[in-house]
């Protein structure tokens, strides 16, 4: 039996001033961190340890992750930081508020932006200093792997080669796995576990600060999975 | 030019208290967590950047690590946690008092084994549940790596083969490095890096929360160290 545990980090400073955030490397806010400071204290309540962890090259993933491994005790385990776990991005979105660029655009383009599977946003010009190429974070990468703007198809596809290359190798050798990360990146790897259509992964919600445990076989397929919730320690 | 910044974590909550620390994973005091905070203030301050980190298994010094990250907004930057950076083990003397063991053993006694280069304090017992072989951070090392006590020429002899299959070959990819560490961990790499004798490296003091810079030339010789200071900002 493998165990991984997915985490969607705390809330933003931009989720409260309901901005697009994507790629936008925004902090938590104190109720962020509070989430994340429960999410810990109720992996360590259930007993659950990690061998090694992943999280995104975003501070809003990367600060739930350390929250969470210092409530834990777990501060020295490995920690990789993978941009393929990064939120979706979000374009030209990035930035703007989301009730103006529903003004601007109408409501129906903005909600085929959020809710479709292969509708991309309007793509970052090349010169655009929010454009990723300008973020040393990113200098290492080749230039092609770089969005300008993505639907969560890019996003599902740019997520599970992190899955087969890091995951997979690090499950099947027995690590127990924590993952913090975003919401559309987790739902890259949760449509991939459970075999979720296009059409209805884009409605999955996955709540903040809650962790999300799989249990896998030895052929790494789910055979349970569940959010762990307070009040309900074993 | 190669650059590399050495980092004393600071006060911790044994510090305060007097006691024989090690190996033990205590935590930072508020004033220890206080000085991280200057520290990334200092290095951000002056201009410093840095590609990759390096940090023990403690959380004394992975936390200093990560305020410094906080402070200068560069959490996405790789970590390294490398048992080969903890602290000095000090053996059965892990968790006394130092004034206690003073007393049991003669000021002469601790002395010794405190300031010279080549004494080690009493082992840990093979079943003494603070031996390392106990505690899971040290489970897939071979066991004959694990100490039960040092000496600082020990400490010393386990620091260098982290500089010179892990720093190195960073630093001559052009890597700037970061480098959270201990008080005898560091005395390692300064003592190789600045050919410091042996009886002379056992009485360099090392400030908590003080930046020690290297600029080190194309061979990784020091051309220059220095401390960063408050009010010396360029």
């Amino acid at each position: 039996m493998h165990q991984l545990v997915l985490l969607r980090h705390g809330e933003s400073v931009w989720n409260k001033e309901n901005l697009f955030t994507g790629w936008t490397d925004v902090e938590l806010s104190p109720r962020g961190e509070e989430e994340s400071r429960n999410a810990g204290l109720l992996l360590k309540e259930h007993g659950f340890v990690f061998d090694l962890a992943f999280t995104s090259l975003l501070k809003r993933a990367i600060k739930t992750l350390w929250i969470v491994l210092e409530q834990m005790d777990l501060m020295w385990i490995p920690e990789h930081k993978e941009w393929r776990l990064n939120e979706r991005h979000y374009g030209a979105l990035q930035g703007l508020n989301k009730a103006q660029t529903a003004q601007e655009y109408g409501d129906e383009q903005v909600k085929l932006w959020r809710r479709s599977y292969k509708v991309r946003p309007p793509a970052l010009a090349e010169g655009d200093q929010r454009h990723p190429s300008f973020d040393p974070r990113y200098h290492s990468l080749s230039r092609d792997l770089l969005p300008d703007t993505e639907c969560l198809q890019d996003t599902v596809e740019r997520v599970l080669p992190f899955w087969q290359q890091q995951a997979v190798p690090a499950l099947q050798q027995g690590k127990r796995i924590l993952i913090a990360a975003h919401g559309n990146s987790l739902r890259g790897l949760i449509k991939y576990l459970d075999q979720i259509p296009d059409d209805d992964i884009v409605g999955l919600e996955i709540p903040t600060g809650s962790p999300l445990v799989y249990e896998l076989d030895r052929d790494l397929k789910p055979v349970r999975r569940y959010y762990l919730e307070t009040g309900k320690a074993g």
